[in-house]
């Protein structure tokens, strides 16, 4: 069986791919006596005086939504909120698989950014924390935004930020191997979008000089003539050379390409004007910019792609189960920069010098070390940087998830 | 220790009572590829092309939305959203255990009536039904109005329809025992908020013609001076000799007293003025309106109240697990009249003629029998009265309840 015809007949069989589950058991009136009332009037009342005690009376703590308006689902854009529900249950089985954390799908009957942004206010007293989802550029900025200054439980656009986070990690060790500094080389990003626009932005917090962004009318430079906020914010942040032209224009001399973008946008003429040792992630799924084939003939030293079954995966599953689970342990308020930017190098940490090679720069999906090395750091992160509300040894939470 | 020491226990220790589990393994690639990318797009377009196919591919049809703002929570009131998450996990575990029900607990950080609205509108489309739950009167009826007008899912508020249910059904068997008819009995209701106002309908509908409503302020008629819109509606259909007074005027000569109201409201004195073999209904709780001795003493023939340490316990448990059951089963667009009424009949019918006497007139709360006759009694009544999106063999429905 093909796996178009497995994945329905899976999501068919199951009706759907998640439940919930009860920690408690109610056999008798005994049962029900604590769990129902009247007992249950206890923990409503220590919660009405402090709420804070509700971290440790309900299931808020280690509750995520996951919530999309289903405007930008995978490679099928904007196909509604009822049909991204089965990519919504796919991730709430992620977070559990490889975080532990309980995420529920929100699937919203609203594309409008005020409504969206009012909802999900709404509803957040039940949740410890807030993960976006496929929600499409530019209005994903907005309502991200919008949320972080009103929530104060962490707000996180995994298209944005996980791909960035991972993007970084991999990007550390590439670096390593062509021994090449952050600071000295000249990165483009082909695709303007959420994860593009984010790539960007904690390339630059983690110390790139020189990023450079192209859209589908190439390079973006301050004064271009753009509707679209989010690029003209981008364009005074980057390009410092203030270069015009087409992708191919960008690429000469450049150390990376990162693309979030579309199938065969480059080719290996183009890869030949890069920069020696030049590094490629090309990341459009399923059909890449480049395939790594051609980009290794173009001269590119280390390939990757968002596909598994080519080297050097750039997955999101390597950075959100343990990000949040590090920023739930410590009921951080946010999920900052330097919380992301402590997870890439935590996901980077975890290819020895000895493995690391320029077919293996990151580690696969399915290592479980990741998610506790992502958590410790994020966790940490989020101390040191002050959106941490309460303390946490990190020993602790390190052997509490290796004995998950 | 003591219930309400054990009761905060229990809560901590399993910090909260609900979690999300998966229907499906990720182990591997292969898994990971199905139950997210690629595979997971196969669902996405299908459903895209047919939104009834969320039903078969996803969980939206064992999904149900525990939806509160905690204005009305138990007998605390107005405690807020984040200190009704308890309750609303508490009756997430109901669900499940006595329904097979997946249900998820929101709690609205709102109290206007239209954000409300339009919050539950908007998440909707994850749901297979709405249970709304300890939203105060007036407000609650006019949130599950707009509700019902605008979505094609099942919108049910317990603490109204959960325990007309309930009432009703134990009505159905003190009838028998005092050999009285629906359509010759005087009921009074004391307490017209969104259970009295409900169990009127209710009985109403169900086939009795004298009822009288009460309140703080007594006897409920047309021409009160009332600002609660929802008691201008309730005095047009009750109170057909147009009584006024006192809860004390109302009573004589009375059949029936249901109350859901304040402990104490009455005395035995006030039910030797009742009607022979009266019925009692004390439900407020934990201290009822009479405790039963006293109502006994009064000549009360069959008393019942909401605790579970005296006969006759009047509890919404044996409703609406499977109420919505049953509606879920057969796509209900809705809960009618006719769906509750015949969940009512369900469940008094599980009391055998044998068994049936004035100190067992309802089934215990733990009778696995009650959810399986109320899911099949709704299912076919949802189906008859064409509300049922779908139509199912309610015997097949009987035997998949019956082996889990």
């Amino acid at each position: 069986m093909d796996i178009k015809k497995e994945a329905l007949k899976l999501h068919k069989d199951k009706q759907g791919k998640i439940s919930i589950a009860s920690k408690v058991q109610v056999k008798n009136s005994k049962d029900l006596s604590l769990v129902y009332t009247p007992g249950v009037a206890e923990p409503c009342k220590e919660i009405y005086m402090d709420n804070e005690l509700a971290y440790q009376y309900t299931s808020k703590g280690n509750l995520v939504a996951v919530v999309t308006d289903g405007s930008a689902v995978l490679g099928l854009g904007d196909i509604g909120a009822l049909a991204s529900m089965p990519v919504m249950e796919g991730k709430a089985v992620l977070f559990k698989e490889f975080g532990g954390i309980d995420a529920f799908p929100i699937c919203l009957n609203t594309k409008d950014v005020d409504e969206i942004v009012k909802t999900v206010i709404n509803i957040s007293p039940t949740f410890g924390g807030i993960n976006l989802e496929d929600i499409s550029a530019p209005r994903c900025f907005e309502i991200e935004e919008k949320l972080k200054n009103v929530l104060d439980i962490p707000v996180f656009h995994d298209d944005q930020h996980g791909t960035a986070v991972v993007v970084f990690a991999a990007l550390i060790n590439a670096l390593k191997i062509v021994n090449k500094k952050l600071k000295d080389v000249k990165a483009v990003i082909n695709g303007a979008g959420a994860a593009g626009i984010a790539i960007a932005k904690l390339l630059i917090k983690a110390g790139i000089n020189d990023v450079i962004m192209c859209d589908r009318m190439g390079i973006i430079y301050e004064g271009r003539q753009d509707a679209d906020t989010s690029k003209i914010a981008i364009a005074k942040i980057t390009n410092k050379n203030k270069l015009t032209g087409a992708l191919k224009d960008a690429l000469i001399g450049a150390d990376i390409f990162i693309g979030v973008s579309a199938p065969g946008i480059i080719n290996s003429e183009m890869v030949k004007t890069m920069a020696k040792d030049a590094i490629v992630f090309a990341m459009a799924n399923p059909v890449p910019e480049i395939y790594p084939d051609e980009a290794r003939e173009g001269g590119a030293k280390i390939i990757g792609t968002g596909r598994s079954d080519f080297p050097n995966q750039i997955n999101n599953v390597l950075a959100f189960p343990g990000i949040f689970r590090g920023a739930l342990e410590v009921r951080a308020k946010e999920i900052n920069e330097e919380m992301k930017i402590m997870a890439s190098y935590a996901i980077a940490g975890l290819v020895s010098d000895n493995e690391l090679s320029e077919e293996y720069i990151i580690p696969k999906a399915f290592d479980k070390k990741v998610a506790v090395n992502v958590a410790c750091s994020t966790a940490k992160a989020a101390m040191e940087s002050g959106v941490a509300k309460i303390k946490i040894d990190i020993n602790k939470l390190k052997e509490k998830m290796e004995s998950n």
